[in-house]
């Protein structure tokens, strides 16, 4: 293919990475080779996460090279195949980049969508947000570390996002009381209207660490007496996660999936200690990253199908059209003006 | 009893309690009630611990109020019973105070010695030691969050301390490598020699976090090859564990179990942020505190004792004759300058 519209890693940024650090280019794919597959884009997806795939700092992914194709989960359909498990017209999801069409490797397929055959099937899209990386790390993290009884509360970070949004409402859905942190007032409201939480509040209404803590204390109640926040799912990490520990019950559990508060980690930015809190209240917290748990993918894919079905589970996409987009997309999503899972659907000519 | 020396709480410390915060008194004791048990003790503990006990910050018992008897670990027999299920002579360890005798209801009894009976019994004194706190701590908290695979590197803060020291052979008994963090040349070359540690430093001799973590790293191997720290026991927080995090391998667990670096809380001293750690290494951290497990205490004195009698468990002692010693025992505690498990033998006149 000679035509093949991308968008590159044009420079590394020190923090959140903007649309200036990529360039819209045309990267002309060879010849299949042997075991190789040729797939079109129809989405792509705009990650969080996408920050520290940018980053030269220690992560769980190569960093992108200058010059390269940013990476980036897409879904689409097989149009050349030279692999016998993959055939032509089929759609899948994986690894495909910000490209138009992307020649791949068998083993940068995630998966086929086979959802779609069913009636009441999911559009594609979902398969990058609720049926994809936001939705299954919000099922397996809050699951596997949190661990959620009946009765028990739960705190959000970024609680209207495309992973938080899904936490709040599995969380709901496993009988507990669910609050949430998000960055604007009309977040606030869909928490509650559309994701289920008991309440919320827009962090960005108070000003400094203290009112914050006393503002999560109101929301979460007294944990000394064992009403505070018995899992705190954090996103976001620094002065937001601070106010947050100080209403955590005893044996509570931290899931740390995301640092979205904080822009660089060179040098490390200071905090207050969190030492004590660990004994005093026995706090158990855990990092947790999605491409650790791969082989649960298709079942969880299959649970989380189900629940949309059955309409348990809502989900909120923000679908910005045409390749050219995904830089300021994703720009957009540190300052947290998007709503709901971000994407950009890719134009073909034909 | 009319005559019965007792040390008091006088005052309370505002970070590490020092000898002249106790006060030296005598406590009489009215006639047993019903249910009730007398001990005469002949050894008291001396724990790092008792520092959360003295003080008024959040923590997971009362604080000793002041002008009580200050409260203690201790050891002694059954000298008189009001309590069918113990008997005059019994050999008992439990909450028993800085005191000569007390009076003490069922529950403040831990567990009744039985371990005297047996050939090689290990002496009354190492049931508040080895056979006590600080003993089941090192089991409980090693194998219940730490987890140690043969193979594995463990590194641990106060190394040749009282519950460092057990920490260190039975991560060497389950076949893992052996790292320890101490606190003088003395204590360095006692891990190496009596506590089996593969490897260990004197903080001391690093001036900075920068310089003791490129110690650290020099101990431990290259974490980002896997060659780093699998658990990392921690007695200490603070710079020194701040060092130690760099040296973490993927998917290390840091167990809790003390701040002893730490003089004051209030308001929360600052250090560099360990979110970022925890999602790229994907970190398990947990607080331990042995008062959740009282229910595994007898079966984890008997696999201790076992160790202890086939020799396979080294321990150490430093004994301090008479009630009057134990405020300045306590606070030589915290200067780092004792060697081994800290006790007072009580004196009576008989």
């Amino acid at each position: 293919i000679e035509k093949n519209a991308c968008a590159i890693l044009s420079a590394r940024p020190d923090d959140y990475p903007r649309a200036e650090h990529f360039a819209l280019s045309n990267c002309p794919l060879p010849e299949l080779s042997e075991g190789q597959i040729r797939v079109k884009n129809h989405y792509l997806s705009i990650d969080a996460a996408m920050r520290g795939w940018v980053s030269n700092e220690r992560n769980y992914l190569e960093p992108v090279a200058i010059g390269d194709v940013m990476r980036s989960l897409a879904v689409g359909e097989v149009i050349a195949s030279q692999h016998a498990d993959f055939q032509i017209g089929e759609q899948v999801t994986g690894w495909f980049g910000w490209q138009q069409f992307a020649n791949v490797e068998a083993s940068q397929i995630i998966r086929k969508i086979h959802e779609q055959g069913h009636t009441q099937a999911p559009p594609l899209s979902s398969s990058l947000g609720v049926l994809g990386l936001n939705g299954i790390t919000a099922y397996l993290a809050l699951n596997n570390i949190g661990r959620p009884q009946a009765g028990e509360t739960v705190l959000v970070s970024t609680a209207a996002g495309a992973v938080g949004s899904i936490v709040g409402q599995l969380a709901k859905l496993a009988g507990c009381r669910v609050l949430g942190l998000t960055g604007s007032d009309k977040k606030v409201k869909q928490c509650t209207e559309a994701f289920g939480y008991d309440a919320a509040l827009n962090y960005k209404n108070h000003t400094n660490t203290q009112d914050l803590q006393q503002a999560i204390a109101q929301l979460a109640g007294d944990s000394s007496n064992g009403n505070g926040i018995d899992i705190f799912y954090d996103n976001t990490g620094g002065t937001i996660a601070d106010a947050a520990f100080a209403s955590l019950n005893m044996n509570a559990r931290v899931i740390q999936c995301g640092t979205a508060s904080i822009g660089n980690w060179d040098p490390l930015p200071e905090g207050p200690r969190k030492e004590r809190y660990f004994i005093t209240k026995r706090l158990l917290q855990q990092g947790f990253v999605i491409f650790d748990h791969l082989e649960k993918w298709p079942e969880t894919v299959d649970k989380l199908c189900d629940l949309i079905r059955t309409q348990k589970l809502q989900y909120s996409e923000e679908i910005h059209h045409g390749l050219a987009q995904a830089p300021q997309a994703l720009e957009q999503l540190y300052s947290g003006d998007n709503q709901g899972k971000s994407l950009v659907k890719v134009e073909h000519q034909d």
